[in-house]
């Protein structure tokens, strides 16, 4: 007989934790999540997340699934976790009960991403942690214009992480599209996976364009070179956002 | 001869903050800007601001002036005092010259608040000390129709702090909205000036119809009263922004 299995959405201020994974030098979401349900039920589960998230980075809707020994209604796993989860920035948005085939991560058809830089003279206060803030004027309409070049199925080696152990680095990217408002350029990207750093390498790259160091043509040679050390730097983790799965 | 005046827009996170004004108990904005103005050039200045914020009350746009002993360029005090908040949660977004009649609190023509509510089961993580948290569904319509019994000219003691310094209880509302996008609740309101807590005491008596406590009616009856005790309770500061004011 199979354990009733569970799907959460999951909010979380990436700022407290070492990333979603469990780690020795800190708490990962995973871990603060793992003791959260052991203290709802005492039972020991193993959860597995949509998007294995980086130290740092933030999440509006990342997607877990876990099996537990008895069934509870959803709306009860939603509330005890959330007691649980209290002490840290971490909350359970939505809770359902799902059949055994489902798989946060190996079920999603599609992960979308977003990234905030604040461009403006002043530092962020509000923000200060969620946005990557950059002084000089960025021309947003040049990033829009380099990121379309991005978009669609290629070899992303140049934008790939020497750590990633995804085994290919050939990628569709659905949709890739910068835009400004007021102080604030968002970028947002959607595809089926990602490659490990590949939205902040994107970002990084990108800069270079909105700064008037790179054209779009350097993107796409910088694409077409298949090498890490061809692409623009790593964005910093805290302006970047897993904000939705679709299954 | 005059000595040159500055106006300056300001934003600040009002949770390290025991809001504008100087306070014997800790760091208000208006010491942390004026010590700033010190180090930037070694003067002592008194800065005069459009609202004097509450002890936990945000900005996105709190408007102050004050005079310095000599000329900057006003780029070179937007930075300069930058640099010297850095170790607070302010930060200056533009600086300009203004003349001797211009007073940041006497020559303001309108000033704009926004209160933010996160109307959903699980407590807010990004969001945490920025919102009001209420689990509990609201009906924001029924809150927008008792909104709109408030707009125009009244007298609102029912909604003014009993320490509320003011001459006239009576104020012109401009606007007084509300709006749901998702699980957030927006209340905006503009008027030439506020009386001591009266937004927050708004929220307080609009979160009353949105629990379905009272009717529209009773806001209404409330309103007539002009009796604090008539009218609802004070909505936290931690939601409450200073967004804009008018010149």
């Amino acid at each position: 007989m199979s354990m009733p299995r569970y799907k959460i959405t999951l909010e979380y201020d990436g700022a407290g934790f070492v990333g979603w994974q469990r780690q020795e030098n800190g708490l990962g979401v995973q871990q603060a999540l793992e003791e959260a349900i052991e203290r709802f039920c005492g039972q020991t589960a193993t959860t597995f997340a949509a998007g294995r998230t980086d130290s740092g980075v933030h999440a509006l809707g990342q997607v877990v699934h876990f099996d537990l020994e008895r069934a509870h209604p959803p709306d009860t796993v939603r509330d005890a976790l959330n007691f649980h989860l209290k002490p840290v920035a971490a909350a359970v948005l939505t809770a359902e009960g799902v059949g055994e085939e489902f798989h946060a991560r190996l079920s999603a058809r599609q992960r979308a991403y977003r990234y905030r830089i604040v461009n403006r003279a002043a530092a962020p206060t509000l923000e200060r942690g969620r946005v990557w803030w950059l002084p000089a004027a960025l021309d947003a309409g040049a990033m829009s214009e380099a990121a379309r070049l991005l978009v669609g199925r290629h070899d992303f080696t140049t934008f790939r992480a020497s750590g990633c152990q995804a085994k290919s680095p050939i990628k569709t990217l659905d949709t890739l599209e910068v835009k400004r408002a007021g102080d604030e350029i968002r970028i947002k990207a959607r595809a089926r996976s990602f490659l490990h750093h590949q939205m902040r390498n994107f970002v990084g790259t990108l800069e270079r364009v909105g700064a008037g160091k790179w054209t779009a043509d350097d993107v796409r040679a910088a694409l077409e070179a298949r090498d890490r050390a061809a692409g623009g730097p790593t964005a910093p983790a805290c302006g970047l956002y897993l904000v939705e799965v679709v299954y």
